[in-house]
């Protein structure tokens, strides 16, 4: 008999967005073990959940460590009792004093930076707080967004050492290599994953060599972490997309399509047959406008349907999408059958980005091994 | 002398979401005038604006009316004073109970269907309820989404018959003809509004040649009731994104881009000189991951920037955006020069689409006329 709690799928008001907690489980449990197997700490990217019950499952201890994308994701975890956490945006001097008082209340909440503007911010800051803010330098690993080049001995230099001047801490170096969500390629990604590592030890030993300290060498993105074969001269791994997953990754081939664990319930609201549409109601607001895997091998729409067990219908995804309305169709030159979903039916759509789609939502639901709502958990969104 | 209630813009922790109050009002007077001439009534859909202090501005009295997309703000609304209101998208019989309490608090709020199998359900629910809830049939304008053919004479009067029998009250049809939003052509847009009309009305006249009521004949979009000339035989525009405007609409030609009401605050935490790329701290969760302009002739991008004063700078977007940064550069080919912007410098980022971008934020700082915040508006999200 089912325990009165535990509430059955169908049940639920659409749309909104189902986490399966084993799924969840095992992806923390198999990045874990990998990085165990290299010898790294692993320090769980916050952004994709926004959700203290699910960073419990994927930090080593309720104290962290942890990564945080906004202050608002650091003032809530360190209000849940997060204690070590870096918040991986580069400062904004406006900024310090929001970071002070998250400090100031118990938490190691670390910044990072990439210029001398910055450093003498934070410099400034810590000379008239008497508070060591604790600083990584961040580093291009790719030349996809921001950082110093990691061969620009100089600035890294100069750098550490306007901060030391201050009295803030150096602490390290951190990357993200971004331009590995463009791969698909094993080999490929096991190459970003060591252009990474290199990128990070070069960029530390180049502080070091001016005779500054860098405790901590910090890389990290979801492809790079699962295709890393080596991380000698790494201390620490962020990564966070892999508890969750999503077709992106998917495509990139760093989770597989069994292991995601976010789906958005949906209910059919009509049909246009001679078109072979079913129209339900999750639109983009539900599932996000993240057309990330229209660049990839194979394009998922705005998201993959799956029946209520969350197994895929062959070859069905959501092919256009509306505010509020999601238009399943099978893939152009399928040769499936539609499935035969009346009005009222439900199902679960997989999707492209889980930390878009995740944002889009205010709560998960919990799914249990037996497809009933064991829980709900709050995320947090906004600034 | 500054009150002291207004705070100056450059002290908003970003990013964050800026609405311009006046251009918001001449938006939604310029939009009603409009209307007036034609002869019909504005049906405002808070959609995209999805906040109460918003809505009193667009709807022509305190108790609407209005068009919703969500059961949320029926619920949302109705607690504020809203009493005549149309929830326009599909209704899946599960959500009958959450209407009939909607009711039953006093809104008067209709559902829109385009089924048999929905108009059983809605007989049903208004058979065993008492509750003769208003139903529109829902016509297809031009084959973008969901609605009966509006040539499909024995299906509208099938609908309306079983509706009927059951005690819901048939109050009419409803249109939307998004696929206007493809064009940027006046004449072409123009023939769009026309058409829609017409399909309006053939549906209007089937229902009625069946000896069935049809008092409403609602059609609405942003660009067919912007560009409409005629709406003879029509009782009611709905339109939303009018109110804020966006670089959509823009590249349409619905607003223009001097009457764009919304902007994202976004503050510069960094630059890749050699790039020509100022980085932000908007990123997609700031901005939205709508890349609809990417269809257009001009492709703004994640959004146009502008300087504080909100006067776009020459040939600067958001050329890239992650989570929570913003990758701002010149359009390729552009011979402008960057702006000098230092690390701590703010900018104000016109949104691709309005609907999209405000559902990242949960508030508005309303502005005034010197470019302060005399206010914060809340703003919904979620089902």
């Amino acid at each position: 008999m089912a325990e009165p709690s535990r509430i059955p799928l169908d049940r639920l008001p659409t749309p909104c967005l189902l986490l399966d907690e084993a799924r969840l489980h095992a992806n923390v449990a198999g990045m874990r073990a990998h990085l165990e197997g290299l010898g790294v700490t692993l320090r769980p990217h916050l952004k994709t959940a926004k959700s203290l019950d699910v960073a419990r499952i994927a930090m080593a201890s309720p104290s962290g460590p942890a990564t945080v994308s906004t202050l608002l994701e650091a003032e809530y975890f360190a209000a849940g009792g997060v204690r070590d956490m870096i918040y991986a945006v580069g400062i904004a001097p406006a900024k310090l004093p929001r970071v002070a008082a998250i400090r100031a209340g118990g938490a190691d909440l670390a910044v990072i930076l990439d210029s001398l503007e910055q450093a003498d911010a934070v410099a400034e800051h810590a000379r008239a707080s008497g508070d060591a803010v604790p600083v990584l330098i961040e580093v291009d690993a790719d030349g996809h967004r921001s950082g110093v080049a990691p061969g620009d001995r100089d600035t890294l230099a100069a750098i550490g050492r306007r901060l030391a001047a201050g009295g803030a801490a150096l602490r390290g170096v951190l990357l993200h290599a971004g331009d590995s969500y463009a791969l698909s390629d094993p080999a490929a990604l096991t190459a970003a994953a060591e252009a990474e590592r290199v990128a990070a030890v070069t960029a530390a030993d180049a502080l070091r060599a001016a005779g500054l300290p860098c405790p901590v060498v910090s890389v990290g993105s979801t492809p790079t972490a699962r295709f890393a074969r080596d991380l000698t001269g790494i201390t620490e791994v962020r990564a966070g997309v892999f508890m969750l997953g999503d077709l992106f990754q998917a495509g990139v081939g760093s989770v597989a399509v069994e292991d995601i664990a976010l789906s958005v319930l949906a209910t059919v609201i009509g049909h246009q047959r001679t078109k072979g549409w079913i129209v339900v109601d999750a639109g983009w607001m539900a599932l996000s406008r993240d057309r990330g895997t229209a660049r990839q091998a194979v394009d998922q729409g705005y998201g993959l349907v799956c029946d209520m067990a969350g197994r895929p219908y062959p070859d069905l995804i959501v092919r256009d999408a509306n505010q509020e309305h999601g238009i399943l169709a099978l893939r152009s030159g399928s040769g499936a059958a539609l499935p035969d979903l009346a009005v009222g039916a439900q199902v679960r759509i997989l999707p492209n980005h889980a930390c878009a789609t995740g944002a889009q939502h205010d709560r998960y639901h919990i799914l249990d091994e037996e497809g009933r709502v064991a829980a709900v958990w709050p995320r947090i969104n906004g600034w």
